[in-house]
């Protein structure tokens, strides 16, 4: 058997098979007012993400998702609109709505206008926090053109030379299809997400040195110092010497392509999904591969790049040479077949959203 | 004066004033053969490489330009050809010409397009080196576009998990106009780029810790290690727990977006500017702001932005925040007053290159 994750995880995680996962987040959102269509769309990015093991951005987010509906911070019925429009681009209004449900509309008239014309570059503004961005780079993937997906987000980065949380921990994501598995790159442009840190809180452990600084601006391994005052780091690290400047940009570049094209904002000002006005902008893009090149041949020659990656020369710390999106596949092969593991603490915040909204219990504790 | 570069630079170093420099390299490319215009493009590129403080795609470049010229490896009268088009994007063969006559064409297409309908992407393959990717997207950006340029180039890096030069440096560069200089990231998908171990080899000096690894996979300092059958590591450097994977899956980004959507290659099979079918791609994409946003409101909303980032907190360790850009901007500035530095090693062989092409000699040497 070709598993990649570890068959007996964590003893504080139980295992929940991905229907019934996908059904109690449906429940939950349709009790709390979100119509059924935008429930699953939801419901359908954030087991995604569990599935292919970025728990961060899985059914733990759906808290702040109901908390943003409750407090009217998400507008469940929003008037999602086209703004600005020609044959290759669009410019849309998000109306508050739900990020995921903004994000595949977007990306769903990204990929219409490449099919017409061959490119398909569509920007939201107004949105929420969206999920994961490989969600809508691999829409396009899966109907053979390359997908780029990109987000802003509330600032969390230190800029290289500063202190201050300014930047976005902005992901990139590009997918591309292949004969197999698409190619499937979905990265923060700091060297990690905020979620990496909440997992080495709740466990009490330290973290890597280079993640993250304090308030002073001092390298730490203490994620409580990070927490209080502290910053991520940009991709590079700190300072310029191990290229700090390229991750940083990379942030800005995000913000340059979502909150200031869109007339949105940048990730300063960008808010939590809980909160009223929190202006997350969405880049989505859209590229025909025919258009450039037969699809069969496209397919091929990544293949043929990939099988060549992964026979080159291998470093003797390393087993293989692991492709992007890879791991996620292989783990959301295990999971399918296993169920997906969810920690503890978050069945029993599900639970108690479930009762709170009339949508019963995920799964009894101690199942 | 507010001037960036150290006014005395090493004694190595002869300054020379911009218009020699630029009139120089017209000489010797159009003696062996180039036009007057595309010696000019190639000279404009260069120079504006030396002004921005990019000496290692300079002009100490042209030896390998006129290298490949003469060995055939470069075509001086290349069949430029637009083999697909749209309104929005267009594939381009460079029958394998100067990169940056190819590019000059290229981005001048998409801006075109962009123009015309709001997008504009053109893929050119079948070319060779194009100096600063910034030189493309700066293009775009003093047209009040965003512009983008990426290209593939000769494998230099390890991928993670890997020790084979497989990937090129395969640089990013996104360029966007604010009310004062434009916005201007250019950067490798490596910690840093050749050119700069170079410096260090002909300095003797040891490069700092973590940009390359020797043929056995050691992180070195030896920089004849990393020269003979060692690489450089991708921006996050060795491994993944600082993120080395993501500069990897930027540098496999490039070669999606330019050889394989091309038909063109990627960057195992990229050869030198030296040799026939060196086979380098390039991306270039024009985004017309004022389709999404009136321009003017695009660039105050960047002024914003970056005022915002100059004035947030600054690390103890460093006195101020740069934008991308900006310190080649200052630098372009003081050069243009005082002239350019060239390393004395530089100049020798560019009067050889003079004599050898009845150029006549850049400067005496000792000047």
């Amino acid at each position: 058997m070709n598993s990649y994750e570890k068959l007996s995880p964590d003893k504080d995680y139980v295992r929940v098979p991905k229907e019934r996962l996908f059904s109690f987040v449906v429940r939950v959102l349709e009790n709390i007012g979100v119509p059924e269509g935008d429930a699953e769309i939801v419901a359908d990015n954030l087991v995604m993400a569990d599935l292919r093991g970025v728990e961060s951005h899985g059914v733990q987010r759906l808290k702040r998702y109901v908390k943003g509906i409750k407090s009217g911070g998400v507008n469940v019925h929003p008037r999602i609109r086209i703004l600005r429009e020609g044959p290759s681009y669009a410019l849309v209004d998000g109306d508050e709505g739900l990020g995921q449900v903004v994000g595949r509309f977007a990306m769903g008239l990204a990929i219409e206008k490449a099919e017409r014309s061959g490119i398909g570059v569509v920007i939201a503004r107004n949105s929420n926090h969206y999920g994961i961005a490989g969600y809508y780079s691999l829409m396009a993937a899966e109907r053979d053109m390359i997908g780029i997906s990109m987000t802003n987000s509330r600032p969390l980065v230190a800029p290289t030379g500063g202190v201050e949380r300014f930047l976005g921990t902005n992901p990139i994501s590009i997918a591309a299809p292949t004969h197999g598995r698409p190619f499937l790159l979905d990265m923060a442009t700091s060297i990690v997400p905020i979620g990496k840190l909440e997992v080495y809180r709740r466990k009490g452990k330290p973290i890597p040195e280079g993640w993250a600084i304090n308030e002073r601006g001092e390298v730490t391994t203490n994620v409580r110092e990070v927490f209080s005052g502290g910053a991520l780091l940009p991709l590079g690290g700190l300072g310029e010497l191990l290229g700090g400047h390229k991750g940083y940009g990379l942030s800005l570049m995000v913000d340059v392509l979502t909150g200031v094209l869109s007339g949105g904002t940048w990730s300063r000002h960008v808010g939590n999904t809980e909160e009223k006005g929190s202006e997350v902008d969405h880049f989505f893009m859209a590229i025909n591969t025919g258009n450039f090149t037969p699809p069969e041949e496209f397919k091929s020659r990544m293949d043929a790049m990939i099988s060549e990656l992964k026979a080159s020369k291998k470093h003797p710390h390393f087993k293989r040479i692991w492709v992007h999106g890879e791991k996620g596949f292989l783990t959301m092969e295990t999971r399918l077949r296993l169920g997906i593991p969810i920690y503890a603490g978050v069945i029993r915040e599900l639970n108690q959203i479930g009762e709170e909204t009339g949508a019963g219990r995920l799964v009894e504790e101690g199942d």
